[in-house]
């Protein structure tokens, strides 16, 4: 693997996997909207190849026929936890045509090999596809699409990745909700107390781990990868009641708990998707270290 | 069932829906693009009410809310075999933004049913999904889409299509094409005879039933239906060579056949897809009779 193109580059994920790839000498290309922000970028080592795409066919068309990257990982993606009518555009618009352009050109300048990300949205209480939501419909009409050019011979796997976390996360969820609580000894809003739910909550190294090895083996032995898709898990999960146990007990300290001020949902998920794991990998960092580097990235020393 | 919506009403099937759903005394709404062939209409025995839709969601939801069908029958669909880059938008426009909004539409309104169509080309030489093209995997997709809506509490089933056939049909299919190649005496392009292509020519007038009975059972007893896909084959399959042979029997009269002038695309259906029959439903017109029809349509009287 000499040259990689990574879509949704600016994400918390993709800028840890360009800092990856980095470290592993590839030249990297980073594939962003006209809108992304590239400060995104300050934190690492150097600057990748940038190339900015207007959401047009022929651009990316262009930007594929002059990298062509030994491989593409495709982490871009549009999240919305329950959809709005007007939000349906920019779902479709990012997770099914902005896709479809990539495979298209991928498909016509030759370039062989993607790792795709999905999301454990897609399997809402069920070992089987049931989206929780229509963001998650999307992700699977993608794998859908996926599908047909990996018929006609793209070497392509499907990572289902669980919540991620990680030092300087800047997305708002729960574990820089707890640290946002800890530092600011402001209150936690948490759901009903007796409810029961599953967080498979993943540290970010693990993620790119697996990111890169599905990379790696799609370069080598591409046959038990390609066409199928894998679980991400922490291989350590916790109720929702655990994670702030074991983070006072990390943090040595108590939060203060709203619970009950947080509401759920009506649809979400109480025990995550189980699939199988992604050959060879496997995740090496617990919940109770990963929150300990959280906080020493917040300046406790623990 | 009393008022009924149907998209893709100026295709073939489309119109003969229409037909059959004035012969059993439904309100019948006809929602078609700004562009549609109003003509199509013209052999009906009334006009159905017209819905000129200009692409956008707010138009659907207002004709949605203004129309409140107790049912929605989804035809419409772009059909590409072999696709170009420039074709994908309308793959995309046609086959999943339109029916999105569509399914959407429905749920804002309160609009409980929906019978959709796929086809046979979502399952190439595979009891499971394997796309002949790009089209068929955004049938797929749309099915993926249409998954969130069924579990949010929508009735919903696929019906998977074959080539539909029958008297008037202005598709340039085969059964045209025989025709053609008989009425004016002209070369009938084939494939390599030694090729072996197994056909399931459907009768429009099964196909149009299985919709009417489908619908039905959605407004009656939705549950084994809901969710679920069932194939809707003729139950009288042959190769093309038995085809071609059968139809000159009907005729009376020999084909000028022009074996190997047809090359058949890199991918195309051996043998199609069996699936679940649509319970209740036996298509009744076999090939023999079907051709006969067609032929006395074009004024032959056998």
């Amino acid at each position: 693997m000499r040259r990689a193109l990574v879509t949704g580059a600016t994400s918390y994920p993709g800028q840890r996997l360009l800092a990856r790839l980095m470290a592993e000498g590839i030249e990297v290309h980073a594939l962003v909207r006209m809108t992304s922000d590239l400060a995104r970028f300050d934190p690492l080592p150097h600057l990748p190849v940038i190339h900015p795409h207007d959401g047009s066919y022929a651009m990316m068309h262009d930007i594929m026929a002059e990298t062509r990257p030994d491989i593409v990982f495709h982490l871009a993606s549009h999240y919305v936890r329950e959809h709005k009518p007007e939000q349906i555009d920019g779902l479709i618009e990012s997770n099914l045509t902005f896709g479809l352009y990539l495979l298209e050109a991928m498909r016509q300048t030759g370039v062989p090999r993607l790792v795709n990300v999905g999301t454990f949205a897609q399997f809402y209480e069920s070992p089987e596809y049931r989206p929780l939501s229509l963001y998650a419909a999307t992700k699977q009409a993608f794998e859908d699409l996926l599908a047909y050019y990996v018929d006609l011979g793209l070497s392509a796997t499907t990572l289902i990745f669980f919540d991620t976390y990680g030092p300087y996360d800047w997305r708002p969820r729960l574990v820089n909700a707890l640290l946002d609580a800890w530092v600011n000894n402001t209150q936690l809003p948490l759901p009903e107390s007796h409810v029961k739910v599953t967080l498979d909550l993943v540290y970010i190294d693990d993620a790119i781990e697996a990111l890169w090895q599905a990379g790696r083996r799609l370069m080598t032995d591409p046959k038990p990868l390609s066409g199928r898709r894998f679980a991400i898990g922490s291989g350590d999960r916790h109720t929702l009641r655990q994670v702030v146990e074991l983070f006072e007990q990390v943090s040595g300290r108590e939060i203060i708990k709203a619970w009950g001020m947080w509401p759920l949902p009506d649809r979400h998920v109480i025990t995550p998707w189980e699939g199988p794991n992604l050959p060879g990998w496997r995740p090496t960092v617990g919940l109770a270290e990963g929150l300990k580097r959280c906080l020493e990235a917040r300046g406790h020393a623990g």
